[in-house]
């Protein structure tokens, strides 16, 4: 019998392959005898698929799991919206592999289904909340599994903020921005940046100064639950922006203060036994190809 | 009254301005009349003192502080034979700021006068214990309390390593070596290799390949629990080294195994209340000025 | 008598200490009798100068010497209208030294004196000319003496482009962007973005990538003689950018081509005896400091 | 008709693969009537050959061709013995590609054949000489293809030292060394170093500091003319050594002073047509992988 009733399916939009995953994965769950429920937005790409039509930010009421076909990036949109609840959620490719969907096409009858027999491991993984402060007043606020990024919006322009970790003040930065992020997100957007990779289940948040003047900054890595604080400083022309997962946007002005913290809820992803992250390091990272080759 | 009544002295050899810093030190804990005790070795430094002189490992069975005078470095060897005991570690400089020897000469009445009224902080530090095995044999072990480093012992020659992290492969690295640092160490030797700055509190270690062959190898942060396995690869006429805090050496050879874990017992660091950790950064890596200049 | 007979002025607008020195400048001119032509932007900070009003653009044809106050940003500008002139041309700093303005605002007398009477040392720089093509026509097209910027506009958006180096493919770059940069860019925003100082009269171009996805990407030094093409990919909705020395853009959509070249004139700047790019290197970078201090 | 009437073999002792592209090689000669003599150490690794055995360094007088079969290091030994000849040096590798071996086991009859028939470009290398002195007389000097390296000896010791470039003071740097890097060298160790790639045909030389303690310190490129000058600081218990292409060694002391220059005459490296540079660097450094992975 499965562990998991219900499934909540989801999927990137416009991809041959994802399209291809989804079907595949609809006639194995129908094989299975699993009731699968679809994203409304998805379903567009699939019609006549015969399922049940629930909104993303509803899927959690329905499923006892929620499956993503598509890549990390697609992962990241539904993950919020499963964020304190206790709906795991499942990454599946689109035949490339991703630090978070992990499961490839052609594994998906083996690797679903040995999750849909209990199979798994629960791999807990925070997030990060921010919000922005003008006078007093909350004017924006949102939530990243990966990163919270404070940028110029337009690029080629510095900007320049102080930055206070548990009301310490750290220094005055002036940068193209900074990169906060959790371990989760060490492996994206940080990495080019230059910061460090955390280990998934490390109890940490990273920042990274993105081409800074002061050659002597490098990244910092303080205890997840620190409190982040930044203040807008002095931008002439320049709006900076506070971009959560490189998805959501709230606009700054001078003397705005973003605030960072780590999330009280945590996301449950879960992978097929076996899962294993320094594999995934080795594969996209090229780590063994060098080891071998130079 | 004095919160310590029995103080241990230990200061870096060969240093003027230790050996200034000493001196006065010294008088003011007359003045005090707190009892001071004085290391062994360092005492051949400060004749006709009229201390009472104790070996370097027995000053935590004497004193109930512990004060170093001279840099950072001189700090790392006292630490390590503090380890476990109770006894807490103060450090006071040569004029020059260090991480760790936070009080300058000239402000040895204030400082250590509050220190003494029970005005301190405490500041435990972790400190992470290696061993070598060989054939299933112990062949040698030590504690570092900012780094253990595998290295080449001669320059400009390749290693090469399987890195293993609690009990998963991570990869073969072929390097000048890898630092393994806490987050003490992350501002040492590991900041000049390319690591991340590890807020002290914080639970993690940090891993710095040394110029790697492989140009995606990045810093890996893991918690402070990780269990850190290398096994040493064929090295033809190289034998590895194992260096704890650039002071103490193990040779290794092919197929021995580097085991690294943290270490039990903590360090006990104290500072002056108003010690900011990030204070320290902007002033011993130039982070003000150079907000202020480019 | 003096080297130069009439003196072209430009300063930077809306800076109390660019003010102050332009008044000093200014003065220290008319004792010494030289006729000071300003140009008509200037000329509104500074009203009833008496002193000659001409378009920026004309002050080539006017004098013999253009001296720029204000910060390096300030000095791009009028150098680009400066090439393929003989017209020298010398930076003051507004209190802070920069690369290209040297002279500090104490040292105007003895310096732009020593200036005045021959006493100079020649230091010529090349630009880079970018132009765009659109199917075969130009749809626009600059020149640089610090940087020519490919990059995404709105910031967080890869883009995707093929490189190609005299008409070798080098290869498909994911990234922020890609800055090119000549030796006076060098220790601008390229030094920043993670590329080498490249001594002032060498010969060479360097490209640093920016965030690239792909981890082993390092900067590239080609003879200064390369063409450089870039191919605009497949952006999705990002019209990826081409910026000159921060000041003009040029918009690109897929397919678009980015050639950068030499410039077939140089600018020619001229310093104060005794000027040493080193110097400036460690009083700008720190390095002394560090030295010392570390 | 051969373009080539004599050529001169040498080959890395002790590999299989060498020894097998080698056996290939001689056939392939022999068919083609081509005189070959075989460097004595070689012959060693390939008794009966029935060749002409010659020192390695008297090959530039029998032969008008040598032919290195093993990685990049293999030829750099014989690279010095050629400099100031006018014979050119082909490599062969072992089966992995290498920025000088660039010819495959495979390849050999095609592309050695498309060699002796004169289809060819020729690919000048420069070298820099290096050479210490003490109190006025030179104590030793040496060649490098790739680089020249200032570093302790003894690892996990900071050196110190002053430097100069063209008689003008750059500053005193407190690292784990310097790498002296021509543009043939800026794909190997100074490319782990942090080091830019530089075309090979620039005339440019790049100095890339390891580990410095000012983390404002970054690599520097210069003109290849240009004249590099270290003076040993006081290193207490370390003797820096200067190693050239990570072969011949030179111990000093401190006041010694390394002089650092291009070397008068040049290396003939010769290649196939349609060799490649960013070819290799896209198959050698992972770069294509990359781009169509992440």
């Amino acid at each position: 019998m499965s562990k998991f009733k219900s499934v909540g399916l989801v999927g990137r939009l416009g991809s041959e392959a994802a399209y291809y995953s989804l079907q595949r994965l609809m006639a194995f769950l129908r094989k299975r005898q699993i009731t699968a429920h679809i994203d409304e937005e998805t379903a567009e790409a699939v019609p006549h698929s015969g399922l049940n039509q629930v909104p993303r930010d509803k899927l959690r009421h329905e499923c006892d799991l929620v499956i993503v076909v598509g890549g990390d990036g697609s992962l990241l949109g539904m993950a919020r919206s499963l964020v304190g609840s206790d709906v795991p959620l499942l990454g599946i490719n689109r035949g490339r592999l991703g630090f978070l969907t992990d499961i490839s096409p052609e594994e998906i009858e083996r690797k679903v289904g040995a999750v849909l027999d209990g199979e798994y491991r629960d791999d807990r993984r925070f997030l990060i909340d921010g919000l922005v402060m003008r006078a007093g007043h909350c004017i924006g606020q949102s939530t990243a599994l990966n990163d919270v990024v404070l940028h110029p919006g337009q690029f080629i322009r510095m900007i320049e903020f102080d930055l206070f970790i548990d009301e310490q003040y750290v220094y005055r930065q002036r940068s193209d921005g900074l990169i906060i992020s959790t371990p989760t997100g060490s492996t994206a957007y940080a990495l080019s940046g230059g910061g460090p990779i955390m280990y998934p289940s490390l109890d940490a948040i990273e920042m990274v100064p993105m081409n800074p003047h002061n050659l002597s900054s490098r990244p910092i890595v303080v205890n997840g639950g620190a409190a982040i604080r930044m203040v807008i400083g002095d931008q002439r022309d320049v709006r900076p922006i506070v971009t959560f997962d490189g998805q959501t946007h709230i606009v700054t002005h001078e003397g705005d203060e973003v605030l960072i913290n780590k999330c009280p809820s945590s996301l449950r992803l879960i992978h097929p036994k076996g899962h294993n992250f320094y594999e995934i390091c080795r594969n996209k990272l090229g780590w063994e190809r060098d080891a071998q080759k130079l």
